[in-house]
């Protein structure tokens, strides 16, 4: 089958938590997501970034068989986003978004890139995630995340990139505000009646959820007593669930299953430290181990409980 | 082995959520746990009520072969609590209490209650757990709940219930709020060090954790697209999870899995309806079929993932 591709955010973040402060720190959507999936694939970044990128990180990037050949340098800064988080972790409060080469970013697909396995969208403007997906041959599965921004300004576009995605990837309170129910279930329901066949929720602290018509799969967060940094958790998720859908091609149920908790590995690793210093030190062997820890964490022989 | 005792409250409940009302009807931790639990064993009740108790609802709880002979009948009002939820439904607000007979409720343990195989204390005074726990001999298992009200007023004293408790179960924003931790398996490790050989965190529709000293195991919520009334579920889950443990007597860490399972199917029939109503219709055979849906819901197969 063909690569993963992904198409999203680099940026440069600098984050505040109540264990430290980060400057500038290697970001965005796409980052996260292409780091996490280069564990289990090849991937293609398709991005942009500004003249003062720095070039430790494209070769940290290519250092991890990203194919960074799509990744635009343009003329000006690269896209820079400051948050802060409380004690709670959960949610980023913006202090400042500076948009920078990000704000005219048009993504163009390279003839190279018209017909990869599998497509991530990444959080970006329904517009653009609409306009790559006009360029390219229908992958085998396409995914996409979003974010409040844009089901609150964007919601006609959203909705139309919604009819064109296999696997939609949503944090619990953007899907309540998508489908308007505050019901989590009943939300991922409404979402199977507009287009993608599947739905996954991703919960933070507390998981995942993978809804399909008539089933539902949970997979836990991995126990950690130290979260330093949630940034890019959700986008490592995808990153570790889409990577080892595209490594093994395995649609099934039980693939789908272990793509979950390949999400939640390396979820986990990337809030272990700042900006994406999580993965450091991770090896196919520690990858494996964690991997078959969540089996402990989770499996229960329920034959014969009562009756 | 001996029978399971639950020592707690049983009320009168008004309850406001957002799809309904109800007015006094049947609540209070005992009841939820006593119910829950006459679905896997014998329970003996040792509670108060006032003199306007309805007869209705003691024969229920006989009709569920629950033993009530220590629920003692004193001259005044039984307890009243009236709350309400939001569309959030995960924390109730409290509208008013009126402990009535509850207020100088001194439980006194009749000689036939005093060696139970299992002992729950509800989330009743730590003085009174305390002086419960002096009236008995040890049991197999005593576990315990609390509240945040407790927690505030009666730390040093609901310490001292800790060191003689083998399992406390707490909703986590008590667990954060007794250990001062935020992160819930460092929290969790602080009970530990205090008494407890295990901690069941109840985190209401993101499921449970059972927490033990090196290991962690996680049971997800049962997917429930309508939630009514989230009250009692905490104490159903209590009582599912040790009306199964005194079923069976078995502690191993197999039998606590099937048990935390056992919770969680409890706590969804409590939240289906006001009151104990969600329990209506329960049989051994659907009881049977919703703790199997769980091995769908949490089950991969991780071997050979990746490697």
């Amino acid at each position: 089958m063909g690569k993963l591709l992904v198409v999203g955010s680099v940026a440069l973040d600098t984050v505040r938590t109540p264990f430290g402060e980060a400057t500038e720190v290697l970001g965005g959507s796409a980052t996260f997501f292409s780091v996490a999936a280069s564990y289990f694939t090849n991937v293609d970044l398709i991005a942009v970034i500004g003249e003062d990128f720095p070039e430790a990180h494209l070769e940290f990037l290519k250092s991890r068989h990203i194919d960074v050949a799509g990744l635009e340098k343009r003329p000006g800064q690269t896209f820079r986003w400051k948050g802060e988080y409380t004690y709670q972790l959960n949610e980023a409060r913006t202090l400042d978004t500076r948009l920078n080469v990000f704000e005219t970013f048009r993504p163009k697909i390279a003839a190279q890139y018209r017909s990869p396995g599998m497509l991530f969208l990444g959080n970006i403007d329904p517009e653009l995630q609409l306009s790559v997906l006009n360029q390219m041959e229908r992958p085998k599965l396409v995914a996409c995340d979003s974010m409040n921004y844009w089901i609150e300004s964007k919601k006609p576009q959203l909705l139309e990139v919604l009819k064109r995605v296999d696997t939609l990837l949503l944090n619990d309170s953007e899907l309540r505000e998508l489908s308007g129910d505050w019901n989590v279930h009943r939300a991922g329901r409404w979402v199977l009646g507009r287009g993608p066949r599947r739905v996954v929720v991703k919960r933070g602290e507390y998981g995942a959820l993978l809804i399909e018509p008539g089933k539902t799969f949970f997979v836990p967060a991995f126990p950690l007593e130290e979260v330093f940094d949630p940034t890019g958790a959700g986008d490592s998720f995808a990153g570790g669930f889409l990577g080892y859908l595209a490594r093994t091609g395995d649609l099934s149920s039980e693939g789908l299953r272990r793509a979950m908790v390949c999400g939640a590995v390396m979820g986990s690793y990337a809030v272990a430290k700042f900006s994406i210093s999580g993965f450091d030190g991770v090896t196919p062997l520690s990858l494996q181990q964690r991997i078959a820890e969540f089996h402990e964490l989770t499996h229960v022989d329920l034959a014969g409980t009562i009756g």
